[in-house]
């Protein structure tokens, strides 16, 4: 294999870069380049006119993705290959299948592994339409999904996203932390009595999750309640919490879906249709599949995942921008960006490749954001004129979701929060001369831009698949394991030393010696 | 003035960082040197013993404080000196007052304009008390803040953050989004003839905001009630929206009071005290303003913000970080590091120093994080085995808020909470080895841990104004003006030309060539 840095679509990168465009000078971000820098698919549009590109970057990025077999590679993944590997090292060696959650609807994929993992998804899909027939008539009113990272991040972004359009009375809560505050404060707030409890985790072992799950049980315990009637576990076939004496019912999930990637599993699926209502959850299915088929296609202007991973490895490894700023122009989106940190900083903020070798490049970057507007009257400041050159990605959408905007001086709501994206999407490319040297914008600050018509299920459901798709690309092309997460263990492992070590302070049993430098924090908590 | 890097101390830190610690290094990170290096102030003790400084480092950054004035300047600050300004170039010329609205507790500055803004401040307090007694048998339940910026995000970190000392029955809701679903969401959920709003605008004309309050309006119209007796507004005095036929009530903030430092003026003292009652905002105030006391010491072992500007200067424009991660382990503050987001970013993301010379080092880094110990199911991968360094700001307490704890195994939730914070400050500095190059963690991230007894208000106030005047110390080391933003206008000027694009699109006038650039997106639009 060649490292990422010896292929030769590198080199000539790394010749273009010398005198890259400046999209600040005069004549450079013209309306034809906007109108021809637009790229489509499904019913999304990702402006890309604002990006340090000309056409040969694009042309150099694209042989990138040839020569790195990128789109062979997401072939490879969709398919079912044992893709989740380190070659010559001890490693998870497991196939990387979260598209096959959602591959029922015209599959184009017909590997016997993703078509067996497709009938499993797709049977869980069926118990859990049965389940919620089962409680239709049960009036249960509120859930609380119990799960922490991928069990957390992803379900919640979506289902904030998709609040709006939830059935009427519904309303779901999530408990991560292992702070017991989290889980004190939902509580407080809802009818445990109308309430279903969602634990989510694949090993069943999960600290924090299990944690939580106690302090939840043992107050429906105080209320008289029942929790075998109210508890559903979302955990491995076999797992310890595969258990039909304390849960209501299981709904499985595999070891070939990892948590970043679980969103459309059962980890989101359970609590997105007990909100949405199996139509819509079937609907944010399809968006997903449907941009899973996208990624499959060889021209990067139409392959709209493999295109924003090229203009990051750009960005990020050609113009050394270390960090990446998500802004979705939607305030029900406003979590999305944190799911996006995990989904790209777990799985691509490595530091071997494939093959166990330290790699001399930047792999994933640091991702970060907040919605628009609100960023504006924040970090916008840095992003402008600040010393660290920020890329930024904006998300944005034609319609409101709940059509109760109102014109005020002429205009709407939805038609302002339009005119500051693009106005921000033009004002960082162009920037603005000024003899004021504190209201001088250099610009030339890149970004890009991707639309759609409205935030709703079958959209939101692509638009998860577009960033999914997005990290594995960028992964592919820096030959990196995108689908491990070891460097959470060594946290772990000092975490249930100093656990041990609280232990053995209480029976007060010597517990300095074992772990000195725990010690030290643990003897200062004292005359606090 | 010296330049940054010209300071004796910059160049002697130059020096120093040829060959700095690296705390992966056997005996390097022993129980001692962690013992050693704990500072302390109020109730809170700052660990330090994970960052890569030596005694030499140390000194030199202390130097550095001192070679640039930086406890005179901050007592230049509290005193209410003109230093919002340029020299030389039309600029702000204000005074940066915000710690005189919590100096009513054993003042240590005696200037005379630090004494009427205090003056001024506490009248307001009154009125607030005043306001509060009124409407105490009037049933009030929910109270919508409306206000973007510095009008959201230090209010809603402060009020999440507080919670859990809610007065029974009472709930605050934040509108900040120009986006229309923002406050259709919040309207949906709460009983608006019960609801108090609060218009949050110093100029009393930010778009978003008016445009907000314009919806929220209609629908207490379009409910019967009248919005005058429900409205009250935050805004500068005879600003547009200093009018009692609109406003059931108005508090003053003024202009020496930035957006960014004005969580504990009327801007976040209304919603608080409606919150939490005027005895527990008042706990808040004293708490911040014996922060700001703190931050007037020369002895940087004891004035923490001073501590811990100087430790992230040393990370940053030393050791070459771009980013900080700021992390509570506290789910309480899950959105405290949004508000330091703004707070840092907008204040310190400059480009110019005080003098308008374009600056030859980094400014204000990139601020981001999320809560403990979400994250470290999230982005800790890439924290401990990423490519990018990035410097973390642990915050913990050592007991919870709502005393709803169980044991579990032996230990508390709490427990649990805390061994993984200190296991992360640890873990991150030593590292660990290993064969398999997947399970190697080269450590030497460095980290430090801010602790304090519990999340409570005086705790909350005290350490919002420990990051303000952290801020403000790095400010007036790089010699930037860190309380203007012009930054922000170019969006803002953008924004109105695609907003009058977008009347004239309605009108069916020709709207392309006034902004030829914006009209490129607009056009785009229809087709989706």
């Amino acid at each position: 294999m060649t490292a990422f840095n010896e292929y030769e679509a590198a080199l000539k990168l790394r010749e273009l870069v010398q005198q890259p465009l400046d999209l600040s000078q005069e004549g450079v971000l013209t309306p034809k380049r906007m109108e021809q820098m637009v790229a489509t698919a499904l019913d999304f549009k990702l402006f890309y006119g604002t990006e340090r590109v000309d056409d040969r970057v694009l042309e150099a990025l694209f042989e990138l993705a040839r020569e790195a077999h990128a789109v062979e590679k997401m072939h490879a993944m969709q398919s079912g290959e044992v893709i989740n590997k380190i070659e010559g090292y001890e490693s998870e060696e497991r196939m990387v299948l979260h598209s096959a959650m959602r591959n029922f609807f015209d599959p184009q994929i017909d590997s016997e592994a993703a078509k067996q993992a497709a009938t499993l998804a797709y049977a869980e899909l069926e118990k859990l339409k049965s389940f919620l027939d089962e409680i239709e008539k049960q009036e249960f009113t509120d859930l609380i999904q119990v799960g922490i990272g991928g069990s957390e991040l992803g379900p919640k972004a979506l289902y904030l996203s998709l609040e709006a359009f939830s059935k009427p009375g519904r309303h779901v809560h999530f408990v991560s932390n292992v702070d017991p505050d989290d889980a004190a404060r939902v509580m407080r707030e809802i009818d445990l009595s109308k309430t279903l409890v969602v634990i989510v985790s694949k090993s069943g072992s999960t600290l924090e999750t299990l944690t939580n799950e106690e302090l939840i049980r043992k107050k429906f315990l105080d209320l008289g309640l029942s929790p075998t009637n109210h508890f559903l576990a979302v955990t491995g076939k076999e797992s310890p919490m595969d258990d039909p004496s304390r849960y209501r019912q299981s709904f499985y999930i595999w070891d070939y879906v990892g948590g970043r990637y679980s969103a459309t599993s059962m980890v989101g699926c359970v609590m997105l249709a007990f909100a949405l209502g199996m139509d819509k959850l079937l609907d944010l299915l399809k968006g997903a599949s449907a941009m899973d088929k996208v990624a499959l296609q060889e021209d990067p202007l139409t392959n709209l995942p493999l295109l924003s991973a090229l203009l990051g490895i750009w960005n990020h490894n050609f113009l050394d921008y270390p960090t990446t700023a998500i802004i979705p122009y939607s305030q029900a989106m406003s979590r999305f960006p944190a799911h996006l940190q995990q989904c790209d900083m777990e799985s691509n903020g490595k530091r071997i490749d494939r093959h166990g070798h330290t790699v001399d490049f930047w792999t994933g970057p640091i991702i970060w954001g907040e919605s628009g507007t609100n960023g504006q009257h924040s970090f916008y400041q840095l992003i402008h004129q600040g010393t660290i050159t920020v890329p930024v990605e904006f998300i944005g959408f034609r319609e409101t979701q709940y059509n109760e905007d109102i014109e005020f001086k002429e205009t709407s709501s939805q038609e302002k929060l339009l005119a500051n994206l693009f106005a921000q999407s033009i004002g960082l490319a162009t920037g603005k001369k000024s003899d004021n040297p504190n209201q001088h914008f250099p610009g030339n600050r890149p970004n890009r831009v991707l639309m759609a018509k409205q935030c709703e299920p079958y959209t939101m459901g692509a638009l998860l698949s577009y960033y999914e798709n997005k990290v594995a690309f960028q992964g592919f092309i820096w030959d990196i394991n995108s689908f491990d997460q070891e460097g959470v263990q060594l946290g772990k492992v000092l975490a249930n030393r100093i656990i041990d070590q609280f232990t053995k302070m209480k029976r007060e049993e010597d517990y300095e010696k074992e772990f000195p430098l725990g010690a030290v924090y643990l003897k200062q908590l004292k005359d606090l």
